[in-house]
């Protein structure tokens, strides 16, 4: 198989489309958007603009984006911390301290340049200033470029919970600089294919068996490779995401191995373990459960592990996690409608259901027996 | 003129609706609703209940209105601090915390027990608790019986500007008390009538010459009465919500006064005025200007002066505000798009537009020469 057996004719620009009525947006993928004069204008609400970046963007690409404006528009920027630890309603205030301190009234926009942890605060932000105003997705990591800036779930974690305080929020226009992707540390690489592998398992068993495929291609950040897992992981999250913009139902199936996962992250502090790690962790928990409930076979839960490993991720569970402490985490979880707990589990590769029918003691004893780091 | 003249069948019991399609919700106004079984539970998402009041409210009702719901439910309740002052992003924290810590997962529903302030920041919380949860009004004031509890305005102040931090979030219903205004200190109670007097002046003459009629009978209290007007002004604001909801357009006829209000509020310091008092003095402001531009004539300014002046509310504007302090602030009010000033000013008595053609020089004047208290 080569490594653009999906599509043939894949290049590395396209531009996808999030179908949501009068709130629809483009995704625009392509090398060099970012610094790319008039890429982001044309999203722009009024003349006020407010980059917010964090502090290891800032030196790498603001000056850029920012210099890529109109000169007549009024640009103004905020640095904040980077690290899932400051996505909080503190660093939220700080860009509504900015917006207010410049005077920004409802015509403006943010634009978010980083990660997901800067464009879910960004979207909050914007969610909330004034009752709403426009903001523009420019993520810089593939985690964020393949699954954060797409959809318009926006906020930030509390102590007792991660994402526990955001809004629906759809961004005007993603505008995905695969460039950027060569600046990205390659834990943070592979923690953006955890969301990668996540769309092959819970939806489509073809670009699954192409991931396998191109694996190798994918830590290298080949740009064609690159370019054409973005486009489908974003295409397939558009599509549940047209169905489904508030979570009501199918929508909830994007988030497999996420409460395992966010499980995780809450234990050991935001920060420590990546969102893309937690995730790997917690689909190979998905998986093993699945199998155990009889649901998918040792060939299927074999592959769903391997492909997790291939792409440098964590199989086990933390070691300083008891299933207690999983099982307390997890009754948190959003996705729980009242008593009951619901999972995303597999029905086989490329097929993921919801599921609050899982026994207690079943999940306990998976807890108990899993291997832990 | 009768003090029903308007509608002869008026009883102290009616229900309104707000058309906003799958967002639509009832208005209940009636004598005793607080505290009677079942009055809330069609309304309930599940059975976690969160009551939020503040410490002037709880002793008078929150009992009460707890003991009504059914024993099956989880009921828990916040009591925050009473007063404007009190409207920030540090109290709203303060209900995400008790819905956090209490477990309260996306089929809670808040319920937000006082007056505006508690309205407006309960509204917030719903909004932006795991990414939106239901909530239900139950205003004790008159000022959130008649305005605030109605169309979905949520939000908090900053200091830089009032309501400055929201989102548009809509009630699953609104129940109106009026025994709950023999509570309400005389202030307050004028300070409600200035939002009822607006929708006088901004859409129809005829509510307003019944209130020049009533306006002894509301400041006591008479319950035919006082139900007539809050069911009156209610119906204004849900048909301009209706038609507008994200105020793109007619809805900022709502505002009237307020951008002159806001500037008050703002720099006395939040609670020092109450909102009505300021935008009693805002509606005396926009109606003075209304007749320096030549929109109104004397008689139209004098009626809108000795109806805002029967409701023992202030018609001169702060003694330590100079007409400075009222343009630095007024140009931070979210009705102004880009760089002109926005303001609803009148046309006639009843008939209210959204002008953005005011001269600076003219206002300045007006301010300048404007009595102070």
């Amino acid at each position: 198989m080569n490594s653009t057996a999906i599509n043939s004719t894949a290049k590395p620009q396209r531009t996808l489309h999030v179908a949501l009525d009068e709130r629809s947006y483009p995704i625009h993928i392509e090398s060099g958007l970012i610094g790319r004069a008039n890429a982001l204008t044309p999203y722009l609400a009024g003349r006020q603009v407010m980059v917010v970046t964090n502090e290891t963007i800032a030196p790498l690409y603001l000056e850029k984006l920012c210099a890529s404006l109109p000169g007549h528009l009024e640009v103004r920027s905020v640095v904040l911390p980077d690290g899932e630890q400051y996505k909080t309603i503190e660093q939220v205030s700080r860009i509504w301290d900015a917006l207010l301190e410049a005077g920004f009234n409802r015509r403006c926009t943010l634009i978010a340049l980083g990660g997901g942890v800067i464009g879910d605060m960004v979207g909050y932000a914007a969610a909330s200033y004034q009752r709403g105003v426009a903001f523009i997705q420019v993520p810089t990591t593939l985690l964020s470029q393949v699954d954060s800036s797409v959809g318009g779930k926006t906020g930030v974690n509390h102590p007792l919970g991660k994402n526990m305080i955001g809004a629906f929020w759809q961004p005007k226009a993603v505008l995905v600089d695969i460039e950027s992707l060569k600046t990205l540390p390659r834990r943070e690489l592979s923690a953006g294919l955890a969301e990668v592998i996540k769309y092959g398992l819970i939806r489509d068993d073809v670009f699954l068996a192409w991931l396998e495929a191109n694996m190798t291609a994918l830590l290298n950040v080949e740009p064609e490779v690159v370019a054409e897992a973005i486009a489908r992981s974003c295409q397939i999250k558009a599509d549940i995401v047209a169905e489904d913009e508030t979570e009501q139902g199918v929508r909830a199936l994007l988030n497999l191995g996420h409460t395992f996962g966010h499980a995780i992250e809450a234990h050991q502090g935001y920060g420590n373990w990546l969102h893309g790690e937690a995730v790997g962790a917690g689909m190979a928990l998905a998986a093993t459960l699945s199998k155990r409930l009889g649901w998918i076979n040792e060939a299927a839960l074999a592959r769903s592990l391997a492909i997790i490993k291939s792409a440098e991720l964590p199989l086990a569970a933390p070691a300083n996690m008891t299933s207690d402490d999983f099982l307390a985490r997890m009754r948190l979880d959003k996705k729980n409608i009242g008593t009951k707990l619901r999972l995303v589990l597999l029905n086989g590769l490329g097929d993921a259901c919801i599921s609050d029918t899982t026994p207690v003691d079943v999940l306990r004893k998976l807890l108990d027996e899993y291997p832990r780091c």
